[in-house]
Protein backbone atom coordinates (compact mmCIF):
# COMPACT_ATOMS: atom_id res chain seq x y z
CA UNK A 1 0.00 0.00 0.00
CA UNK A 2 1.56 3.27 -0.96
CA UNK A 3 1.45 6.12 1.57
CA UNK A 4 -0.59 9.21 1.64
CA UNK A 5 -0.80 12.74 2.23
CA UNK A 6 -4.29 13.68 4.16
CA UNK A 7 -4.01 17.95 5.27
CA UNK A 8 -6.80 20.06 7.24
CA UNK A 9 -6.91 23.62 6.30
CA UNK A 10 -8.48 26.50 7.12
CA UNK A 11 -8.45 30.01 9.08
CA UNK A 12 -8.57 30.91 12.91
CA UNK A 13 -11.06 29.25 14.77
CA UNK A 14 -12.28 26.91 11.79
CA UNK A 15 -12.43 23.73 14.58
CA UNK A 16 -9.33 21.89 13.34
CA UNK A 17 -8.47 20.42 16.49
CA UNK A 18 -12.14 18.67 16.69
CA UNK A 19 -11.76 17.78 12.74
CA UNK A 20 -8.39 16.44 13.34
CA UNK A 21 -9.49 14.07 15.88
CA UNK A 22 -12.80 13.14 13.78
CA UNK A 23 -10.51 12.29 10.66
CA UNK A 24 -7.79 10.04 12.69
CA UNK A 25 -11.01 8.43 14.17
CA UNK A 26 -12.51 7.57 11.02
CA UNK A 27 -8.84 6.27 9.11
CA UNK A 28 -8.49 4.30 12.66
CA UNK A 29 -11.68 2.48 11.92
CA UNK A 30 -10.18 1.29 8.51
CA UNK A 31 -7.16 -0.10 10.33
CA UNK A 32 -5.23 2.87 9.44
CA UNK A 33 -3.04 4.47 11.93
CA UNK A 34 -2.00 7.68 10.65
CA UNK A 35 1.16 10.13 11.99
CA UNK A 36 -0.23 13.28 13.15
CA UNK A 37 1.58 16.43 12.39
CA UNK A 38 1.23 20.08 11.93
CA UNK A 39 2.51 23.14 10.36
CA UNK A 40 4.63 25.52 11.07
CA UNK A 41 6.44 22.71 13.42
CA UNK A 42 5.82 18.70 13.53
CA UNK A 43 9.80 18.53 14.02
CA UNK A 44 11.88 19.65 16.44
CA UNK A 45 13.35 22.82 14.14
CA UNK A 46 9.96 23.50 13.08
CA UNK A 47 8.98 24.04 16.46
CA UNK A 48 11.59 26.14 17.07
CA UNK A 49 10.87 27.69 13.71
CA UNK A 50 7.01 27.78 15.17
CA UNK A 51 7.79 29.44 18.51
CA UNK A 52 9.81 32.71 16.14
CA UNK A 53 6.99 33.24 13.38
CA UNK A 54 4.02 33.44 16.27
CA UNK A 55 5.94 35.85 19.20
CA UNK A 56 4.35 38.91 19.58
CA UNK A 57 7.67 40.02 21.23
CA UNK A 58 10.13 40.25 17.99
CA UNK A 59 8.68 43.21 16.29
CA UNK A 60 7.63 43.83 12.93
CA UNK A 61 8.37 40.64 11.01
CA UNK A 62 9.05 41.07 6.87
CA UNK A 63 6.54 39.40 4.69
CA UNK A 64 9.49 38.48 2.74
CA UNK A 65 10.63 36.65 6.73
CA UNK A 66 7.06 34.83 7.56
CA UNK A 67 7.03 33.32 4.01
CA UNK A 68 10.78 31.67 3.96
CA UNK A 69 10.22 30.81 8.11
CA UNK A 70 7.35 28.99 7.01
CA UNK A 71 8.64 26.96 4.09
CA UNK A 72 12.15 26.75 6.22
CA UNK A 73 9.71 24.56 8.75
CA UNK A 74 8.25 22.77 5.86
CA UNK A 75 11.08 21.69 4.38
CA UNK A 76 12.49 20.11 7.37
CA UNK A 77 9.27 18.59 8.01
CA UNK A 78 8.82 17.54 4.69
CA UNK A 79 13.04 15.49 4.90
CA UNK A 80 12.34 14.21 8.51
CA UNK A 81 8.78 12.97 8.82
CA UNK A 82 6.58 13.19 5.77
CA UNK A 83 8.30 11.60 2.83
CA UNK A 84 9.99 8.62 5.06
CA UNK A 85 6.59 8.08 6.09
CA UNK A 86 5.25 8.12 2.53
CA UNK A 87 8.35 5.93 1.42
CA UNK A 88 7.38 3.27 3.94
CA UNK A 89 3.74 3.37 2.92
CA UNK A 90 2.57 5.42 5.96
CA UNK A 91 -0.85 8.08 6.09
CA UNK A 92 0.47 11.39 7.63
CA UNK A 93 -2.42 13.75 8.70
CA UNK A 94 -0.94 17.33 8.80
CA UNK A 95 -2.92 20.38 10.57
CA UNK A 96 -2.05 22.95 7.90
CA UNK A 97 0.55 22.10 5.04
CA UNK A 98 1.64 24.42 1.57
CA UNK A 99 -1.99 25.22 0.93
CA UNK A 100 -1.61 27.90 4.06
CA UNK A 101 1.15 29.61 2.48
CA UNK A 102 -0.96 30.37 -0.57
CA UNK A 103 -3.79 31.60 1.65
CA UNK A 104 -1.79 33.14 4.60
CA UNK A 105 1.56 34.39 3.04
CA UNK A 106 -0.07 34.98 -0.52
CA UNK A 107 -3.25 36.07 -0.52
CA UNK A 108 -3.46 37.52 3.14
CA UNK A 109 -0.16 39.38 3.03
CA UNK A 110 0.23 40.13 -0.44
CA UNK A 111 3.35 38.00 -1.35
CA UNK A 112 3.20 37.14 -4.76
CA UNK A 113 1.49 33.59 -6.01
CA UNK A 114 4.06 32.19 -8.12
CA UNK A 115 6.94 33.23 -5.49
CA UNK A 116 5.24 30.18 -3.66
CA UNK A 117 4.79 28.23 -6.21
CA UNK A 118 8.59 28.37 -6.76
CA UNK A 119 9.57 27.74 -3.23
CA UNK A 120 6.86 24.93 -2.82
CA UNK A 121 8.47 23.78 -6.05
CA UNK A 122 11.71 22.15 -4.66
CA UNK A 123 11.40 22.92 -0.55
CA UNK A 124 8.80 20.59 -0.28
CA UNK A 125 10.41 18.37 -3.39
CA UNK A 126 6.89 18.52 -5.48
CA UNK A 127 5.12 16.57 -2.58
CA UNK A 128 1.44 17.82 -2.95
CA UNK A 129 -1.31 16.39 -0.48
CA UNK A 130 -3.55 13.67 -1.92
CA UNK A 131 -6.67 14.91 -0.07
CA UNK A 132 -7.27 18.46 1.30
CA UNK A 133 -10.11 19.36 3.64
CA UNK A 134 -11.07 23.33 3.76
CA UNK A 135 -12.77 24.02 6.80
CA UNK A 136 -14.50 27.26 5.58
CA UNK A 137 -16.79 29.60 7.69
CA UNK A 138 -16.78 33.38 7.51
CA UNK A 139 -13.72 34.91 9.06
CA UNK A 140 -15.81 37.29 11.56
CA UNK A 141 -17.27 33.72 13.12
CA UNK A 142 -14.01 32.14 13.36
CA UNK A 143 -12.32 35.27 15.48
CA UNK A 144 -14.74 35.12 17.36
CA UNK A 145 -14.67 31.42 18.41
CA UNK A 146 -10.95 31.74 18.33
CA UNK A 147 -11.01 34.68 20.62
CA UNK A 148 -12.87 32.61 23.56
CA UNK A 149 -10.00 30.24 23.42
CA UNK A 150 -6.85 31.77 24.03
CA UNK A 151 -4.40 35.19 23.65
CA UNK A 152 -4.12 36.05 19.95
CA UNK A 153 -0.64 35.01 18.83
CA UNK A 154 1.24 37.26 16.14
CA UNK A 155 -0.66 36.21 13.39
CA UNK A 156 -4.12 35.66 14.97
CA UNK A 157 -4.02 39.12 15.94
CA UNK A 158 -4.08 40.48 12.41
CA UNK A 159 -7.62 42.97 11.63
CA UNK A 160 -10.34 41.45 9.75
CA UNK A 161 -9.73 41.84 6.57
CA UNK A 162 -6.84 40.07 7.17
CA UNK A 163 -8.65 36.88 7.73
CA UNK A 164 -11.30 37.98 4.99
CA UNK A 165 -8.17 37.59 2.54
CA UNK A 166 -6.96 34.48 3.95
CA UNK A 167 -10.58 33.21 3.45
CA UNK A 168 -10.71 33.91 -0.27
CA UNK A 169 -7.23 32.55 -0.78
CA UNK A 170 -8.02 28.72 0.73
CA UNK A 171 -11.50 29.01 -1.65
CA UNK A 172 -9.44 29.84 -4.76
CA UNK A 173 -7.14 27.19 -4.21
CA UNK A 174 -9.63 24.99 -3.70
CA UNK A 175 -12.46 25.95 -6.75
CA UNK A 176 -8.94 25.50 -8.74
CA UNK A 177 -8.03 21.94 -7.60
CA UNK A 178 -11.40 20.39 -6.89
CA UNK A 179 -9.99 16.84 -7.41
CA UNK A 180 -7.84 17.46 -4.49
CA UNK A 181 -10.25 19.56 -2.14
CA UNK A 182 -13.27 18.99 -0.07
CA UNK A 183 -15.15 22.34 1.05
CA UNK A 184 -16.31 21.44 4.38
CA UNK A 185 -19.23 24.08 6.06
CA UNK A 186 -17.87 25.02 9.41
CA UNK A 187 -20.08 27.18 10.17
CA UNK A 188 -22.39 24.98 12.04
CA UNK A 189 -22.45 22.57 15.00
CA UNK A 190 -19.88 20.13 15.59
CA UNK A 191 -21.87 16.98 14.61
CA UNK A 192 -22.85 18.82 11.32
CA UNK A 193 -18.72 19.17 10.34
CA UNK A 194 -18.08 15.61 11.59
CA UNK A 195 -20.96 14.43 9.42
CA UNK A 196 -19.59 16.66 6.62
CA UNK A 197 -15.69 15.06 7.45
CA UNK A 198 -16.76 11.15 8.04
CA UNK A 199 -18.59 11.59 4.31
CA UNK A 200 -15.72 13.46 2.10
CA UNK A 201 -13.31 10.70 3.91
CA UNK A 202 -15.28 8.22 2.98
CA UNK A 203 -15.38 9.34 -0.35
CA UNK A 204 -12.19 9.72 -0.44
CA UNK A 205 -11.47 5.59 0.74
CA UNK A 206 -14.29 4.44 -1.52
CA UNK A 207 -12.01 6.07 -4.73
CA UNK A 208 -8.73 4.15 -3.27
CA UNK A 209 -10.52 1.08 -2.63
CA UNK A 210 -10.29 1.32 1.16
CA UNK A 211 -14.12 1.04 1.77
CA UNK B 1 25.74 61.66 -0.77
CA UNK B 2 24.19 57.81 -1.08
CA UNK B 3 23.97 54.99 1.16
CA UNK B 4 26.89 52.06 0.81
CA UNK B 5 26.81 48.73 1.27
CA UNK B 6 30.09 47.59 2.24
CA UNK B 7 30.23 43.33 3.16
CA UNK B 8 33.09 41.44 4.43
CA UNK B 9 33.29 37.53 3.79
CA UNK B 10 35.36 34.44 4.73
CA UNK B 11 35.39 31.14 5.76
CA UNK B 12 36.16 30.09 9.49
CA UNK B 13 39.16 31.77 11.75
CA UNK B 14 39.54 33.84 8.58
CA UNK B 15 40.11 36.80 10.62
CA UNK B 16 36.58 38.78 9.86
CA UNK B 17 36.48 40.41 13.69
CA UNK B 18 40.02 42.11 13.68
CA UNK B 19 39.56 43.21 9.89
CA UNK B 20 35.72 44.48 10.90
CA UNK B 21 37.59 46.87 13.53
CA UNK B 22 40.24 47.56 10.71
CA UNK B 23 37.62 48.56 8.04
CA UNK B 24 35.29 50.66 10.77
CA UNK B 25 38.91 52.58 11.58
CA UNK B 26 39.34 53.12 8.08
CA UNK B 27 35.88 54.53 8.01
CA UNK B 28 35.95 56.56 10.81
CA UNK B 29 39.11 58.31 9.59
CA UNK B 30 37.51 59.48 6.99
CA UNK B 31 34.46 60.54 8.71
CA UNK B 32 32.18 57.71 7.50
CA UNK B 33 30.26 55.98 11.20
CA UNK B 34 28.78 52.81 9.41
CA UNK B 35 26.57 51.03 10.78
CA UNK B 36 27.75 47.56 11.94
CA UNK B 37 26.03 44.40 11.41
CA UNK B 38 26.40 40.40 10.79
CA UNK B 39 24.32 37.92 8.89
CA UNK B 40 22.81 35.74 10.27
CA UNK B 41 21.67 38.41 12.36
CA UNK B 42 21.32 41.83 12.88
CA UNK B 43 17.98 42.26 14.03
CA UNK B 44 15.76 40.50 16.91
CA UNK B 45 14.33 37.96 14.25
CA UNK B 46 17.94 37.40 12.69
CA UNK B 47 19.44 36.89 16.01
CA UNK B 48 16.74 34.35 16.85
CA UNK B 49 17.07 33.05 13.77
CA UNK B 50 21.03 32.95 13.89
CA UNK B 51 20.52 31.08 17.46
CA UNK B 52 18.87 28.22 15.77
CA UNK B 53 20.92 27.38 12.62
CA UNK B 54 23.76 27.09 14.68
CA UNK B 55 22.09 24.64 17.50
CA UNK B 56 23.97 21.78 17.88
CA UNK B 57 21.18 20.38 20.01
CA UNK B 58 18.09 20.68 17.07
CA UNK B 59 19.76 17.65 15.34
CA UNK B 60 20.38 17.06 11.72
CA UNK B 61 19.05 20.20 9.50
CA UNK B 62 17.68 19.38 5.91
CA UNK B 63 19.98 22.08 3.68
CA UNK B 64 16.76 23.37 2.24
CA UNK B 65 15.64 24.17 5.34
CA UNK B 66 19.04 25.94 6.18
CA UNK B 67 19.02 27.97 3.33
CA UNK B 68 15.29 29.06 3.99
CA UNK B 69 16.56 30.56 7.59
CA UNK B 70 19.48 32.08 6.09
CA UNK B 71 17.47 33.95 3.51
CA UNK B 72 14.27 34.43 6.47
CA UNK B 73 17.10 36.76 8.65
CA UNK B 74 18.45 38.49 5.52
CA UNK B 75 15.20 39.67 4.19
CA UNK B 76 14.64 40.68 7.89
CA UNK B 77 17.54 42.22 7.64
CA UNK B 78 17.59 44.04 4.95
CA UNK B 79 13.92 45.50 5.25
CA UNK B 80 14.56 46.37 8.92
CA UNK B 81 18.12 48.06 8.97
CA UNK B 82 19.83 48.10 5.61
CA UNK B 83 17.30 49.38 3.11
CA UNK B 84 16.44 51.87 5.61
CA UNK B 85 20.03 53.24 6.44
CA UNK B 86 20.61 53.20 2.45
CA UNK B 87 17.90 55.31 1.83
CA UNK B 88 18.93 57.77 4.36
CA UNK B 89 22.89 57.58 2.99
CA UNK B 90 24.29 55.69 5.85
CA UNK B 91 26.99 53.02 4.96
CA UNK B 92 26.05 49.59 6.26
CA UNK B 93 29.42 47.50 7.48
CA UNK B 94 27.92 43.66 7.66
CA UNK B 95 29.97 40.33 8.78
CA UNK B 96 28.79 38.36 5.45
CA UNK B 97 25.61 38.81 3.40
CA UNK B 98 24.19 37.03 0.30
CA UNK B 99 27.61 35.93 -1.16
CA UNK B 100 27.81 33.68 2.25
CA UNK B 101 24.88 31.75 1.13
CA UNK B 102 26.34 30.79 -2.11
CA UNK B 103 29.51 29.34 -0.27
CA UNK B 104 28.23 27.76 2.72
CA UNK B 105 24.52 26.37 1.25
CA UNK B 106 25.45 26.62 -2.40
CA UNK B 107 29.33 25.52 -2.81
CA UNK B 108 28.83 23.85 0.94
CA UNK B 109 26.14 21.92 0.90
CA UNK B 110 24.81 21.37 -2.89
CA UNK B 111 22.05 23.89 -2.92
CA UNK B 112 21.89 24.78 -6.78
CA UNK B 113 23.34 28.38 -7.61
CA UNK B 114 20.24 29.21 -9.28
CA UNK B 115 17.82 28.74 -6.60
CA UNK B 116 20.02 30.93 -4.13
CA UNK B 117 20.25 33.52 -6.88
CA UNK B 118 15.93 33.48 -7.37
CA UNK B 119 16.09 34.14 -3.46
CA UNK B 120 18.44 36.99 -3.94
CA UNK B 121 16.33 38.36 -6.66
CA UNK B 122 13.49 39.32 -4.21
CA UNK B 123 14.11 38.49 -0.57
CA UNK B 124 16.89 40.97 -0.68
CA UNK B 125 14.60 43.20 -2.75
CA UNK B 126 17.64 43.37 -5.44
CA UNK B 127 20.51 44.81 -2.89
CA UNK B 128 24.06 43.64 -3.19
CA UNK B 129 26.78 45.02 -2.14
CA UNK B 130 28.85 47.68 -3.51
CA UNK B 131 32.31 46.70 -2.05
CA UNK B 132 32.91 42.95 -0.86
CA UNK B 133 36.26 42.23 1.04
CA UNK B 134 36.58 38.40 0.88
CA UNK B 135 39.15 37.25 3.64
CA UNK B 136 40.73 34.26 1.67
CA UNK B 137 42.71 31.37 3.24
CA UNK B 138 43.37 27.49 3.46
CA UNK B 139 40.58 26.17 5.05
CA UNK B 140 42.88 23.64 7.53
CA UNK B 141 44.39 27.06 8.21
CA UNK B 142 41.05 29.07 9.38
CA UNK B 143 39.70 25.94 10.99
CA UNK B 144 43.06 25.51 13.01
CA UNK B 145 42.46 29.35 14.26
CA UNK B 146 38.82 28.64 14.84
CA UNK B 147 39.77 26.11 16.79
CA UNK B 148 41.58 27.53 19.52
CA UNK B 149 38.74 30.05 19.96
CA UNK B 150 35.47 28.33 21.21
CA UNK B 151 33.37 25.62 20.79
CA UNK B 152 32.45 24.58 17.24
CA UNK B 153 28.72 25.78 16.22
CA UNK B 154 26.91 23.31 14.04
CA UNK B 155 28.36 24.50 10.92
CA UNK B 156 31.63 24.67 12.12
CA UNK B 157 31.75 21.18 13.10
CA UNK B 158 31.59 20.09 9.50
CA UNK B 159 34.51 18.73 7.80
CA UNK B 160 37.29 19.95 5.93
CA UNK B 161 35.92 18.89 2.76
CA UNK B 162 32.86 21.33 3.29
CA UNK B 163 35.12 24.27 4.66
CA UNK B 164 37.75 23.24 0.98
CA UNK B 165 34.01 23.49 -1.13
CA UNK B 166 33.20 26.76 0.83
CA UNK B 167 36.43 28.49 0.11
CA UNK B 168 36.36 27.47 -3.59
CA UNK B 169 32.82 28.74 -3.89
CA UNK B 170 33.47 32.04 -2.39
CA UNK B 171 36.63 32.42 -4.78
CA UNK B 172 34.54 31.41 -7.60
CA UNK B 173 32.18 34.30 -6.59
CA UNK B 174 35.21 37.17 -6.34
CA UNK B 175 36.67 35.89 -9.64
CA UNK B 176 33.11 36.06 -11.28
CA UNK B 177 32.38 39.80 -10.27
CA UNK B 178 36.27 41.14 -9.77
CA UNK B 179 34.97 44.86 -9.72
CA UNK B 180 32.76 44.15 -6.43
CA UNK B 181 35.35 41.56 -5.04
CA UNK B 182 38.66 42.63 -3.49
CA UNK B 183 40.79 38.91 -2.00
CA UNK B 184 42.49 39.74 1.05
CA UNK B 185 45.70 36.95 1.59
CA UNK B 186 44.39 36.35 5.28
CA UNK B 187 47.14 33.76 5.48
CA UNK B 188 49.68 36.45 7.21
CA UNK B 189 49.72 37.94 10.28
CA UNK B 190 47.44 40.82 11.44
CA UNK B 191 49.43 43.97 10.38
CA UNK B 192 50.42 42.35 6.82
CA UNK B 193 45.60 41.73 6.79
CA UNK B 194 45.26 44.96 8.06
CA UNK B 195 47.70 46.69 5.32
CA UNK B 196 45.42 44.90 2.61
CA UNK B 197 42.19 45.87 3.96
CA UNK B 198 43.03 49.44 4.19
CA UNK B 199 44.26 49.46 1.09
CA UNK B 200 41.27 47.78 -0.70
CA UNK B 201 39.15 50.53 0.97
CA UNK B 202 41.48 53.53 0.32
CA UNK B 203 40.99 52.43 -3.70
CA UNK B 204 37.39 51.75 -3.30
CA UNK B 205 37.12 54.96 -1.58
CA UNK B 206 39.25 56.92 -4.44
CA UNK B 207 36.90 55.21 -7.19
CA UNK B 208 33.70 57.21 -5.35
CA UNK B 209 35.77 60.73 -4.88
CA UNK B 210 35.82 60.12 -1.11
CA UNK B 211 40.01 60.20 -0.78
Amino acid sequence: MKGCLITLEGGEGAGKSSALSVLRDGLNARGISPILTREPGGTRMGEAIRSLVLDRELGPVAAECELLLMFAARAQLVQEVILPALERGEWVLSDRFTDASFAYQGAGRGQPLERIAALEAWATQGIRPDLTLLLDLPSAAGLARAGLRSEPDRIEREDLGFFDRVRAGYRARAAAEPARFRVIDAAGDIESVSRQLRAALAAFLSQRGLD
